[in-house]
């Protein structure tokens, strides 16, 4: 089996390993209204490639061969997609970007009205949360997790992703320099990523060096998949995508290409992963060449 | 002085602890958008009567007479507001009550748009648990704190006040029954003030029979709370009030007077109050006096 194959059958198991977990985050003793679970669900199980919880798992094993660390390390990969997938719908409303589709799919609002996206939204952020500290019932400490839901709330919070995407939106085309392209990437994207490294590695016990690594290789490969999703917006193949092409030169987005060419945006992204792909090899990881197959293989996606 | 001179100058006092820790819960070394922090401020320190924080900070003082109950509690304190302050920035937005006036100041979207206004609260939700996870650095134990964040996520969450929302938001005029009214008041309003209760217990080291003294205590204020606010709304004085009387009316919202009437309302309030007092009775508190006097006083309030 080449490599290749070898690492789509493992994304392939470990993405079904998070849908699986996905759909029990939601107690059944729990008494939640029927149409906020069918809410949160419709976006929660909308599909996808599940990547930020599956650089939790895979943070997770690359620090430890023990048996069970995908156990200890699945409910932050729930948490992480939960906060993602939050995002996404109040991202999609129309006092935000307005938008109808998402993965080729109605989206939040458009199928449950807007006050239901709306609560959709707060639900699965508060929520992801008590899925978080779960962890602490599979044998990570009481410390561990808090320093996960710490990071989390920081990360996905207002220093971070929220900030980001306040950034964003204050933006204006033409307006940007690509410093705060930079860092409206960074936060926006870039954070949860290196949340989610780094909550595998508490999961599995890592230390001071590895978190910081995996901290450092979520940022670089964080905005190296942001840049790639903006070439790929201006030269990909729609059926691949799943989406329209282009559609940010329409919304008049300011993007790597447009500040900097598609030449120079190809080279960063080869830079970065570069970058993220050596932190991971100076810090004394028992398997970190797992994670520099995902980097690698992200840089040559096609959609 | 009398008791109630006494409780008012109580009350103020822990008012004013509340203010100052709020002002402190967004760290300045943060890279936190101006507009962003503009926005959550404005709604987080705007008054009230910050019942919730204090019902943290005096389960805490039932509980222990330790020195440092108060800094211990502090950070649950600020978390509960944080979560309740929120959740009326989303509330009053165009897509759930529409509301243009709070306190009788605009609301955060009037002043901020809408797409800052669901940031704000997003960002204020998911603050509450980096605020709340700090209580570790403060003596409480991380089993306590997670406890409590775990608390926090389930009791403001789809199961809790979220869910709460969403089943008032469903209810329709004239179809709602008083079981139905009553699941709407002990989630949406009832369960974030048992969570502040607990949380205050945890904070102090309570023992497992007076975290459910506080967690009855707090559904039994809060059902009482929310009922004599529907008799306020049809009885109050405006000036006292700070909004508009007979707006549920306006509404066509479903309360307690509609249903059963203001005289049945009113002994319910009683009832409610009196069941209240009497599960702290028995719980072995070191000081329950406080609590007990502060229910009473919400039983009188005319605004």
């Amino acid at each position: 089996m080449t490599t290749s194959a070898e690492l789509h059958m493992y994304l392939e198991e470990q993405r079904l390993i998070v849908e699986n977990a996905l759909r029990t985050v939601f107690s059944a003793d729990w008494p939640i209204p029927g149409k906020l679970l069918e809410a949160m669900n419709y976006s929660l199980l909308a599909g996808g490639k599940r990547m930020r919880p599956i650089f939790v798992l895979a943070a997770s094993a690359a620090v430890t061969n023990a048996g069970d660390a995908t156990n200890r390390a699945l409910p932050f990969a729930c948490a992480v997609e939960m906060i993602h997938t939050y995002s996404l719908i109040h991202d999609d409303l129309p006092a935000m970007d307005n938008d109808d589709y998402r993965r080729g799919r109605l989206t939040n609002h458009k199928v449950f009205g807007e006050a239901m996206a709306i609560l959709a939204g707060d639900g699965l952020l508060t929520h992801s949360f008590h899925v978080a500290s779960q962890a602490a019932r599979r044998g990570v400490s009481a410390e561990r997790t808090l320093a996960v839901i710490e990071e989390l709330s920081r990360l996905a919070g207002v220093p971070g992703m929220v900030g980001g995407q306040v950034d964003d939106m204050l933006g204006e085309q033409g307006q940007t320099s690509l410093e705060q392209l930079e860092n409206i990437h960074l936060h926006k994207t870039s954070d949860l990523i290196a949340f989610a490294l780094r909550a595998g590695g508490h999961a599995a016990g890592a230390d001071v060096r590895q978190l910081n690594a995996f901290e450092l290789f979520g940022r670089n490969v964080g905005l190296a998949f942001q840049i790639q999703d903006d070439i790929l917006d201006l030269t990909g193949d729609e059926t691949k995508l799943g989406k329209p092409v282009r559609s940010d030169e329409r919304q008049e987005k300011v993007t790597y290409p447009y500040l900097i060419g598609l030449d120079e945006s190809r080279k960063r992204v080869v830079n970065l992963t570069k970058a993220a792909n050596e932190s991971l090899l100076q810090a004394g990881l028992a398997n970190p060449n797992r994670l520099i197959q995902i980097a690698d293989y992200l840089l040559t996606r096609d959609h």
